[in-house]
């Protein structure tokens, strides 16, 4: 077992951060968290070994210990919080991260995305911006994600080997688009289909840290065939699914075009087979209706808040208040690269700063906006949550952990403030060492 | 005269952006754009010269030939555009960045801003965070600025000093508070006159290239007699003014019960003689009245408008579009510390999406959201125009200029998408060189 001590902080309910100052996490052998508290000796008796005799001080060391004796890690002064989880980000487009903010959503994809995902037919530049993106993710701090990638087999396949590589684990969806798409990046219903079940079963072999997730791009560029057989697809491999909802309002008037006969477009979705309960994820639903929100609540779908996109591309504000007071699962993503920056801590920001925006609109009583416990909530434990026990330092879960080593203060900060600072004023520069299910992961690429 | 080659971008107007794709910025010994062109001849003998023989091509290089020859900087391929000039920022605040912003203006104040400012009573701190804080504005591009101080002279002095070594050429108040201030940041009301006098005659002698800028905190903060005092000292020394205005709907109640026989905000430091024509910034002015937008726009006031703080804080949303088109002078600020970095192009952004935001409340007929262009102008020549001729490439202007070096891109970029990229995705590590004045400025302070 290894003892990570340091200013331990997580969030395992939106209220309020969870603070042990000068503590400890307690670490198993299999990279999940056994207990935390602040005198190691209560840890280990409560922990029902007492064999605290074994404590074995290795500082600033990592190694573990063979024997049933205690590594102690010791970061003190540091905080160790729980790593990020991005639940929306578009792997391919890192490429074009700050580009085309004049625009809204659709002119955005015809003019900057399709072009920058095509490339990706080329291998050597697939290899080459996915090394350079896994790499950003790591510096950032986000140890999991959900990422679409583009529609090529041999450039997604290269993504998920990339990422078993890095030590990270995240899931990832080979994007499947057969309708309304430019001529050059479009597929025939059968290939697409044909292909995302041959990917399905080269990672099961390949890469078996790196989940696989269906991920139609969305109704206006898939076909009822298509959603269909991939719905088929996620019940026969039980693999989860993602996708774009409610995103732009000509997007949702397109998508009303394309299916008159059903009321909603979260319907649609759910009529073909593409909302497997507690297993979907649905990116930006900011313009939700009461009878959708009814039936993502039922699915239990996560909703993946994008805001940072959702002002760059003039989609709208997420009622972020009332879907968490509707109890549906909200956690806060990047959208890269209709998000121009990876770094969840700004991601916390401008939700934060969205929610409060959204109080202007409509009053306190209605939107009342999001406190930065909730918001950090809302990116480690509920983003964290798709991936199975992950996102807290609560016992049972994978210990995925963030070091984070200050710069010098002028006020005397306690650890809430301290974070309050990286997220909001910190870089990636501050992040001193980060851990995924207990495994220290280094920089992954030059 | 000194001709710098490269992609040089720039907003002499709103609405859209001057590019010369390979050409050359020609300025002359005193620092002074004398011409733009995409042919150096061409460029010589539109400015009567002719003698295009004496052309020194002097690669990577910035020596300035001592002859009546023409150095050439040459750049190619790196874009070459106006320095960012922010007309609001608080100085000693630069530690507390990140802090507090579960709050609103009046307890955050009281809670993180006072005991901050407090500690500026040293002088060995205040040297210490006034070295980074220069550093990091140098960092970023910020070349001009316009700071609130604190209300000590000898650590407002001290920041002077340090920003005349710096090469940088801000202005810089002394803050001004004899009222509602605790009890360990208040002064005696002729103690504060007389000690801002003092400042601005010292400052005269020892920070030649440093413009001392009147500073009272806000009305709140401000009896009567401060106010018609610091007036007068404007008028008499010709020193410009800079305040707090219209930022929270709290602070707004507190002005109209302390002066209710004054009928707005606005009016009370006219009335008292804090609105000298075309010499006065107000930041925030958030919640103006029309009646007050008159005055603004009579006296020729520039707003500094600070979305990232006005969310931070939860502020609210300036109307950004409704008082360009009332034609007031509006330029973006980044607010240290209620902005939560200095970073002029992350403020840029974050203009541009707050007035996004805008339109979702109001519509897209009020609010129509900033361009690219626009928000760029706002940060570089309004900005600039209360330093002068500053802020552009039009003949006449000091050439404050930044170097942006790129990373590789996977589009073809033309020179306005690659200024989009840095604006939004880019960072300090972009910015290769700040000139002043056609001066080469280096790091500051180590």
């Amino acid at each position: 077992m290894i003892a990570y001590k340091g200013d331990i902080l997580y969030a395992p309910t939106p209220d309020r951060f969870t603070v042990i100052e000068n503590g400890y996490v307690l670490v198993g052998d299999d990279g999940k968290v056994v207990a935390t508290g602040g005198s190691l000796e209560a840890l280990l008796e409560a922990t029902s070994r007492g064999d605290s005799d074994g404590v074995d001080v290795a500082d600033q060391s990592c190694t573990t210990d063979e024997t049933d004796s205690i590594t102690i890690v010791d970061r003190t002064g540091s905080l160790i919080i729980p790593g990020f989880n991005d639940l929306h980000v578009h792997a391919p487009q890192y490429p074009q991260a700050g580009l085309g903010f004049d625009y809204e959503l659709l002119p955005w994809l015809e003019k900057y995305t399709f072009p920058t995902e095509a490339k990706y037919a080329d291998i050597d530049i697939a290899d080459h911006w996915y090394r350079r993106f896994i790499t950003h993710m790591w510096q950032v701090g986000t140890l999991r994600f959900s990422a679409f990638a583009t529609l090529h087999n041999e450039a997604t396949l290269r993504l998920m080997q990339l990422c078993q590589e890095s030590g990270l684990k995240p899931l990832i969806g080979k994007v499947n688009m057969d309708r309304n798409s430019p001529n050059y990046l479009v597929e025939d219903t059968d290939d697409s289909l044909s292909s995302t079940e041959q990917l399905i079963q080269q990672s099961r072999k390949l890469t078996p840290d790196i989940g696989f997730i269906i991920t139609p791009r969305f109704v206006p560029s898939t076909t009822p065939e298509l959603m269909v057989g991939l719905g088929e697809l996620a019940q026969r491999y039980d693999v989860p699914v993602q996708s774009h909802l409610d995103e732009n309002r000509n997007e949702i008037d397109w998508v009303r075009e394309l299916h008159p006969d059903i009321p909603t477009y979260t319907e649609v979705y759910e009529q073909y087979g593409l909302m497997p309960n507690n297993r979907t994820i649905m990116a930006h639903c900011i313009w939700l209706t009461d009878r959708e929100r009814a039936i993502l609540k039922d699915h239990g779908v996560w909703l993946a808040h994008c805001p940072q996109s959702n002002m760059n591309l003039t989609s709208g504000i997420m009622p972020v208040r009332r879907n968490l007071d509707y109890g549906l699962k909200v956690s806060i993503a990047s959208d890269i690269a209709a998000g121009h920056e990876p770094n969840m801590n700004r991601h916390i920001v401008t939700a934060i700063e969205a929610s409060k925006m959204k109080t202007f609109e409509t009053g306190y009583e209605h939107d009342r906006p999001l406190s930065l416990s909730e918001a950090f909530h809302m990116a480690t434990k509920v983003g964290g949550s798709f991936f199975g026990k992950v996102g807290s330092f609560e016992p049972g879960y994978d210990f995925d952990a963030l070091v984070i080593a200050e710069d010098e203060s002028l006020l005397e900060l306690s650890p809430e403030e301290r974070l309050e600072r990286f997220i909001y004023a910190g870089s990636s520069r501050d992040i001193a060492e980060r851990y995924v299910s207990g495994r220290l992961i280094d920089k992954p690429f030059a």
